[in-house]
């Protein structure tokens, strides 16, 4: 550990990541396994998210609603490869009350308090969904269907991470019913869409977004596309689906309408959803040794003002500061004007800089007799002196400049590490090495990808382009390019 | 059934509450049982509330985050009361996998996926909550510290009613933490004082508010105080609950801190929440045999604009509308121009009217001729002319008038169905017949209390008053007045 407390990632990438949740105070471990606490900084985060998230999700048409945690089983198995996909990691309710023990030592599970029939709680809400749209739709007239839920989701995961890999998580999922297959395709590229602008406009990511192989695919679709980020150590990471379901769950769950050629036929479905797992995706992508680094517009607090004094000159910096907090507030939201007693200037710089506030303004009493401040940028550590009468013009302007750099930089690192190859001996250097995105031809076929993440441990995160060439595995001529990287 | 498809109330307020959700289409039974599906017009109406609430939580400086909803059975047990409170009505998972079955016929319960120590899904979450805090607290520095978590809730009800009683609901929870007693005590009046204003200001809701009786008090608390509002049958709905939890929980789960006088001490806490069961409140107070009517404050359509024409004058009218949406979209949020074809005029002024939205604008040829539009407001269903060309500030106006008109409403009929009694049999006649708040001296016995309600079904609700009068059961003096009622 470094003397900030935070693993440089050169020593250890695991543990600099867990060092910089925990530095930030974003998340701990809570005492139920796999589950994370998300602590009030990193949930302001994820409100911010969320806000920004939910805007065009509506404005997609989608109306946000609320259906049931628990899925009685037999819903859950009504379609078979969904169960399939998840009956591995559910937690089931199997009873409904607890008793005092016969040694009034504590409680236990009333045996008598058994479910006729398990419940299991969410991991997914198609299944409880699909069985209510059933009964809302009866007419072309009702279609198309948008619906969208933000709710917790628990999935049982053997090894878990904050963030990335947790047994409970927070999301949100999009459900539409279309009465066309064009349309809900046209839906399913939508959705996709605005996932890589949310993350390219608002998480300051850039990303590869495509459909995926048979073997990556949800659970019960026809086709899944998703949304790959690239972390720092060359791995991937998949932060957005959309899933073109086709009539497979209509057919189980009874959905049909009345179309208006009079003919009675299934809809055709799409699901959406992102997680709290975008949370890890910006953790990792744009922080550094230092800790934290967040993109300006989802950071809670943007701009945090620390002034610097002694004795002498406390009330003149004081003053001052607080002036120069007016005057920011007036056009930026998340000011922080950190008068907190007892602490050296040196432990507050030290703080905001592991929290990735994207601006530090200092302020002594040499800098007010110059009429300045000194800026620090959080994205290079860059100190400047500014004049302190056009301060809010300069942080605006330097908050949009951030948010933009941090993008270009994303940008930058994504186009560095994407390789084009065409031997598989290039393939296998290039993952064993710096990893990254690699761009190779594959022939489809289920037993050319499992060699691939055998030998590799890379896997086709998405489709990239149609063109001319060879699978990288067995030589045999195909016309799709593939994204390979190693996930998380 | 009356030709709106909702039973009146003088036939059957049950019914007709469960009409009014149905025809508003604000929720529906899902098919598992006791939980609800709260369809997107209902959320939208939780989503208002959810805005304006977490901005009251957040300026009184709680910081919103996020908790497991798994409660390990041997946390839930620490402080005794509180899991005697909770026990009869706890969802327990015990398994986190399923398999198929042998027969190939479906999935079963992997008995092999058997958890060691059983979790229970959240009925509230002082105890997970508070575990956490232990690790939070160590010095008086940290205090006071203030936690809220909006989140799903699970309690195993026998009887269920859409959002006033429901197997799964949603709700905020409030947690705090203080050096002092007195500082607590505080909190706890300050959150109570947040819920009452909110129900006036917002809900248009008169309410009483106090400490609630022994009996009546939460699972594992000091003294809890609750809000109750009187619903149009003259029984009580509590809405709020506000609990002082003195030291109880922060000594069965360790929290301590070393106070600014060098010695370590338990704090004292506070928890306080609200749930969708507010939604109820607000549905069962105001509505009347048209259906629902909603406080504009809360309202996701607050004016709808229904244009009225036949083929001839179509175009005119439809301009005229859509120049007047514009107009009034201007100065209001959540206005909706109803240009859906198919669809009489007659039939959406019903939709409307059931939807409870506050304004619906009826734009004719003639209206137009002369300038002017039909105004009607929901509340008390009048009809006006309006001149179109003051729209804007018209529609504001009468905005807040319904707003003030409908907590004008409620305060009148909190008022007239308070009844003030000094003997037993006044008691029970007001308690036989319109209902209502009784005041009434009660000497603070639960014998006496637990008879009342034997006898009348009326518990009490909360404190009044201190004065100087008699039990109303057993005739002993006391200076404790409270207020009775029959509850939900």
């Amino acid at each position: 550990m470094s003397n900030k407390g935070i693993t440089p990632r050169s020593e250890n990438y695991s543990q600099w990541y867990l060092d910089v949740i925990e530095r930030a105070d974003l998340a701990e471990n809570s005492s139920v396994r796999g589950c994370m606490v998300i602590k009030p900084y990193g949930f302001a985060i994820w409100e911010n998210i969320q806000k920004e998230l939910d805007r065009r999700i509506k404005e997609s048409g989608a109306k946000n609603a609320y259906f049931p945690i628990f899925i009685p089983k037999s819903f859950f198995s009504k379609e078979a490869s969904h169960v399939k996909g998840f009956a591995k990691e559910c937690a089931v309710v199997t009873h409904y009350r607890l008793k005092e023990s016969e040694d009034g030592k504590g409680v236990i599970v009333d045996p008598e308090a058994k479910l006729e029939e398990e419940l299991v709680v969410r991991p997914t809400s198609e299944t409880i969904m699909y069985d209510t749209f059933s009964r809302w739709i009866s007419s072309w007239r009702d279609l198309p269907l948008r619906i969208n839920q933000w709710a917790n989701i628990v999935r049982w995961e053997k090894r878990t991470r904050p963030f990335l890999r947790t047994t409970e998580f927070l999301w949100q999922e999009g459900h539409t019913v279309h009465a066309t297959h064009g349309e809900s395709e046209k839906e399913v590229l939508r959705a996709l869409k605005m996932y890589s602008d949310f993350a390219k406009e608002v998480l300051a990511l850039e990303v590869y977004s495509g459909r995926k192989s048979e073997s990556e695919k949800f659970a019960g679709a026809l086709n899944t596309y998703g949304v790959e980020a690239l972390m720092q150590d060359g791995k991937a990471l998949q932060f957005g689906t959309s899933h073109d379901l086709g009539q497979n769950f209509a057919k189980v769950f009874g959905i049909s309408f009345a179309d208006d050629d009079g003919k009675t036929k299934h809809p055709w479905q799409t699901s959406w959803g992102v997680s709290t797992r975008m949370m890890g995706a910006v953790i990792m992508s744009h922080s550094d040794d230092l800790g934290l680094i967040l993109p300006p517009r989802i950071a809670p607090i943007k701009i945090a003002i620390i002034p610097i004094f002694n004795d002498e000159s406390q009330n003149e910096v004081l003053q001052f500061s607080e002036n120069l907090y007016e005057e920011i507030s007036k056009v930026v939201d998340g000011v922080e004007l950190d008068q907190r007693e007892f602490l050296s200037p040196g432990f507050k710089f030290n703080e905001w800089e592991k929290k990735g506030v994207p601006i530090r303004i200092e302020i002594g009493k040499r800098d007010i007799e110059k009429d300045e401040v000194v800026i620090v940028r959080r994205d290079t550590n860059e100190k400047n002196s500014v004049n302190s009468r056009e301060i809010g013009v300069r942080v605006l302007a330097l908050l949009e400049e951030i948010q933009q750099n941090l993008l270009k930089r994303s940008t930058e690192i994504l186009q560095n590490n994407t390789h084009e190859v065409s031997s598989y001996t290039e393939f296998k250097k290039i993952l064993k090495g710096k990893k990254g995105f690699v761009k190779a031809y594959w022939c489809g076929r289920e037993e050319c990808e499992e060699n691939i993440k055998y030998e590799t441990k890379a896997t086709t995160r998405c489709f990239s382009k149609e063109g001319e060439g060879n699978c990288i595995y067995c030589g045999k001529e195909t016309a799709d390019e593939w994204v390979f990287a190693i996930p998380y």
